[in-house]
């Protein structure tokens, strides 16, 4: 199985500012490193089993049980075994979004249905996944806000979705990583029905919110104790280190920094969407910390030559060359990001 | 499925002794930790997707190939990774040994044959074991030195082991996570034949070597390409954390602590052997950095009342209450091993 290409690979683009990457503009919070620094105090000492203070600290931040809560290292671990944990044969996963539900799919060797998202109508989910939803069908991964699109789904529809999966017996999976970023998270979480929906599992990461993509922790929350032990038991006993928790409890005590980079991530959602638009590229209605655009098929590799490196979204299923995506980033490296394509776009037309 | 409980567990033994998880006696050196906050400048980045530069270190320490190391979150992570990608139907492991290869085994629904290891005979890996390997069986487990005993199978019969299963078609894993504190290792390793066996798996971990069990770090040494993209197509694509990839760059480096906690092991593991024996405790001729022997029933306890944790062994299949194991530390810690233990005989015998 081939891997995917991600963004966020500054390791060969040394030098770049890196766009392709989604996380908080305002960069690592200091609180952060700080309890890293003290956890190494211990570090010859395992991590401790089960992560039950980040559990219960999770719990509240979430208003939810500590026994709901999973930790991993990283989101991105938390899919893989619940992949490994559900074991589905059969799964349908909306095209374009992020590769890694269908690797972890893939890697279970279950077959993944693609429910292609209209181009035309803006890669919005419409009611007509509803009928998609087929009892041969063990699970479907949802993200919202999408990634690459930044586009949200409806309650009201995910609502319906909920329903219709629990009737067929499907796990219903919401990627809820980049909801921390939207105005108004509140109107889109399915967290309510974590207690009454035992095929629902909502996935959130620290990644995103914190800017501390290389510590590696994400957790999931659900209501279906089963279930969590499953995923448990398809985990070795200490997979968040030492680290990773201490940067989780830290973290959590960062509501200022939080606040503080959702403001700034709206002004400059509007900054970008307003200047990549005046330069003509279409731009979709991200709702997310980046934005998502379409552009002239050599934009990327122009980019590289001026050290910005963005995501290049040609390799996303349903999508093709000309798609990509931009996170937001404080106004300072934005405004270098539009003088830099206004500079490609000048030379274009000499 | 139950989590096998495991030494180490310092969160439910705040201000104890640990002699219950088996790391390196010096602790974690300075340099690790140095390294470790020196990547924190850019934690908000992603780890280093596939550790290119860790994997060419640890090729260069190993003397193998780049291409011939996996990297993985701790070495447990290794043999979940290794269990997902070879789906074995049928495992033979011996017993006892380390509970993980169990449990990795089962969470991919395997059959585990247990091959009993005779206590009467000291639970020396023998001749008949070549007898136990059936073309039924796709996978066996060894661990070299053996955890808990610490005993080493000789090289003779390793060798044996390896041709039987390469004629069966059965995967070798041999874990030398170990070996680093055995006075010779060379003599036992089987590196050598990484490159003409496509059956052979090696698991090696910095926890042990460098005291890092917080990081989580280890790898897996292969000459089956094939093997290790299967695996490497079982994770995510950013298991190894930004910090780990650091920590282990750095602690190659540190050839002289190694040096330096192999003779303070050697010392110290003859003298607990020692006052073990004197304390009429029937001692294993363990190689490695930690002793096995056998005890009254109430042994733990009565050390954890004095602030001192060891390994109960009980939960080991094929064993009972009565065994225990202890890691070799410093010889201060030692000496209040031994004093402790000596305060308990004598109160006995009032």
């Amino acid at each position: 199985m081939e891997k995917h290409i991600h963004g966020g690979d500054v390791y060969h683009h040394q030098g770049c500012i890196d766009f392709s990457a989604n996380c908080n503009p305002l960069g690592t919070p200091e609180g952060i490193k700080k309890a890293i620094i003290e956890s190494l105090e211990h570090i010859n000492d395992y991590p401790q089993v089960g992560c039950t203070p980040l559990k219960k600290a999770i719990a509240e931040y979430e208003n939810t049980k500590p026994d709901q809560v999973i930790c991993g290292n990283g989101a991105a671990e938390v899919i893989f075994s619940l992949c490994r944990a559900v074991n589905p044969r059969r799964a349908l996963v909306p095209a374009p979004t992020f590769a890694e539900y269908q690797q972890a799919l893939y890697s279970v060797d279950c077959q993944v249905e693609f429910f292609p998202l209209n181009g035309k109508k803006g890669f919005v989910l419409e009611e007509d996944f509803l009928q998609a939803l087929t009892k041969e069908i063990d699970i479907i991964f949802l993200c919202n806000p999408n990634n690459p699109t930044g586009l949200l789904v409806e309650k009201p529809l995910l609502e319906k979705i909920l329903k219709r999966c629990q009737e067929l017996d499907i796990l219903m999976a919401v990627d809820e990583c980049f909801l921390d970023f939207v105005p108004s998270p509140e109107k889109y979480t399915l967290k309510e029905y974590l207690e009454t929906y035992d095929n629902l599992f909502l996935l959130k990461a620290f990644t995103k919110r914190y800017a501390m993509a290389g510590v590696r922790l994400g957790y999931g929350l659900c209501g279906n104790k089963g279930l969590l032990e499953k995923i448990e038991g398809v985990c070795q006993p200490w997979n968040v280190s030492s680290m990773a928790q201490a940067a989780g409890l830290a973290a959590l005590q960062e509501t200022e920094y939080v606040e503080k980079g959702r403001q700034v991530t709206f002004e400059e959602l509007a900054y970008l969407k307003e200047q990549l638009t005046a330069l003509g590229y279409p731009v979709y209605p991200s709702q997310a910390n980046y934005v998502f655009f379409t552009g002239p098929l050599d934009l990327y590799e122009k980019l590289e030559q001026k050290k910005i490196l963005i995501r290049d979204c040609s390799n996303y299923t349903g999508l093709s060359k000309g798609y990509y995506r931009v996170a937001v980033k404080e106004h300072e490296e934005n405004q270098q990001l539009v003088r830099a394509l206004k500079e490609i776009e000048r030379n274009r037309k000499k």
